[in-house]
């Protein structure tokens, strides 16, 4: 292979990223200088917030320039080392984005040990959706025994990790998911004590059906329709972290009225909520070593247990990118760049 | 005086409540049974809250019924006592409502000593509002020195104190309030670092002006549009203690569109804000005997000031009340319904 390869932000989307929002480069395979590395992306990772970077609306993080390389999480091999701390063959975390090779400093690598569960966990239940789902529940939601935890988008790798570190403190994990077969997934491979479809007209009546004891905890990641429905059972004193507003990230304009904010504001007042954003590199100083012996522990054991959806190929990445902001992937959504050497 | 006189609820209000809404009877003043006690009522305190608890909407606090005295904090004069723990003369701390004479058993009172401090104040900075101002603000707002805290309806009994707290914590305190006069008082009884006038056609720009560092802190008592210019300025990790929204007490349908709770959404996710609802019960156990000797002890030394709106008569509650929804009070309302024997 002599040729590397970016997909690169054309245009800034409005609305839905469509073909326009693309541009696909080829440049030679670079060469790392003293003290750098030359790597191959083996997978990199689909996430929700990369919307958010694609425009220059305020944001928790920079905006991607136009004609920047689509920013992303990547597991790499090092092809090549000129760094003292590494040799051709590691596997690394790093963030890469969406292309086939990248240099590096060495700084914001991680290295990924290949030797117990596959390494694309890094980018999933033992990585950053991972660490998201840990912190954001424990730290803000405080889940206790016996108390119930709504948490939609729950087959995805931050919904799942959420449902089952739930069950894990004794609390009772209620997933929301779109149609059956996913549903069924919440239940019978992630252990869910109940799941609701919120594609099915019965979506209110199934909901109210599943949180008899009301909502403790409402991990929001969602937004929209979902939430609204869920904020009828909360609990007085519920924890709401807000991790995510997926079903919002394409939208254009301020959504019509009614306007819901005040009705909002006065459901925070009488239930005494706390409701609290978070980004989940917060955490990483108080929380990052408790989460890798904790859920590395959790995973091991098959208390939490992880699905992925891995697309093949960095060109699907667009189409597989549109899908995952309508829920269209199951499971954590990897797209295989390369081969990965460990399998 | 053989007869007493209550103010009672006569009709729910829909929106602003009008002389519909009330109802004035008269009975013999009651005989106190053995363990009981006749207390007459010295002053009665006009809050917001109230206005929650006419409507049968939900609440924190149960609604009034139809018929029953309109509620109430008041500072009572014990008049005859069958009780063991009073003795006629006393002054004590009670939920009577509006009205010139109650019985009570004793329970839910507390003695106020007469000596220090004019008694009223147990309605006010040394009670409910004062206590809500410094709970919510110590325990969810949490300002550091140097930050900046926001409060409005500022010359109120709980804005007074937030911004007065929060200056002996070191913090800066930024208050909102309606007109020049309310403004000036910020700054020149109060102490306020600034003060912004949200009548004015330049409040947002005064506002602006007023916090350059951003807002660490917003106290929310009022919601809608105040509520919008502040949240403009919010730093990454703000905190938000809500504690009312006056602004939208009287409203009698969701206001029209935009929907603007996906932006506020979107704005707790970006800065990482801290939205918490409470009422100051909640507290009362945690924090109930610190407020007693903190804020006694700053208001001997001066550093926390206070400011009455006093009217006069039982018969101008229900006007007076209209007044506190939309302003008109300048400093905690209290309704002089008798005769205060301490001064």
């Amino acid at each position: 292979m002599t040729a590397a390869t970016q997909v690169r932000l054309a245009r800034r989307p409005q609305g839905e990223p469509d073909d326009a929002t693309y541009r696909v480069t080829h440049d030679p395979v670079p060469e790392p200088a003293d003290g750098q590395l030359l790597l191959r992306v083996v997978y990199v990772s689909l996430d929700p917030y990369v919307r958010g970077r694609m425009s220059d609306a305020p944001s928790y993080a920079a905006p991607m320039e136009v004609g920047d390389v689509i920013v992303g999480g990547t597991v790499c091999e090092v092809v090549e080392s000129r760094h003292p701390d590494y040799t051709a063959g590691d596997i690394v975390l790093s963030y890469s984005g969406w292309q086939t090779h990248a240099l590096s400093d060495g700084s914001g690598l991680r290295r990924v040990d290949a030797s117990v569960v596959p390494v694309s966990t890094a980018l999933g239940v033992l990585g950053m959706p991972g660490f998201t789902a840990y912190a954001g529940l424990l730290e803000i939601g405080r889940p206790q025994p016996g108390e119930t935890v709504v948490v939609a988008a729950a087959t995805g790798p931050v919904g799942s990790a959420v449902g089952q570190v739930a069950r894990v403190k004794g609390a009772r994990a209620v997933g929301i998911a779109g149609g059956p077969q996913k549903c069924l997934a919440l239940l019978d491979d992630f252990g869910f004590d109940a799941a609701v479809d919120h594609r099915s007209d019965a979506f209110a009546e199934q909901l109210a059906d599943a949180v008899p004891d009301g909502v403790d905890v409402y991990f929001e990641n969602v937004g929209g329709r979902v939430t609204r429905e869920v904020l009828r059972h909360v609990n007085t004193y519920a924890r709401m972290p807000v991790c995510g507003l997926v079903s919002g990230y394409n939208a254009t304009s301020a959504p019509e009225g009614p306007d819901r904010l005040p009705g909002f504001m006065g459901l925070v007042l009488r239930k005494s909520l706390t409701v609290r954003g978070f980004i989940q590199d917060e955490f990483t100083g108080s929380h990052g070593r408790d989460f890798v012996r904790e859920m590395s522990g959790w995973v091991a054991d098959g208390s939490v247990r992880y699905r992925e959806d891995v697309v093949e190929g960095l060109e699907s990445a667009p189409e597989a990118f549109r899908g995952l902001l309508t829920g269209r992937n199951f499971g954590k959504l990897l797209v295989r760049v390369g081969e990965d050497p460990t399998r």
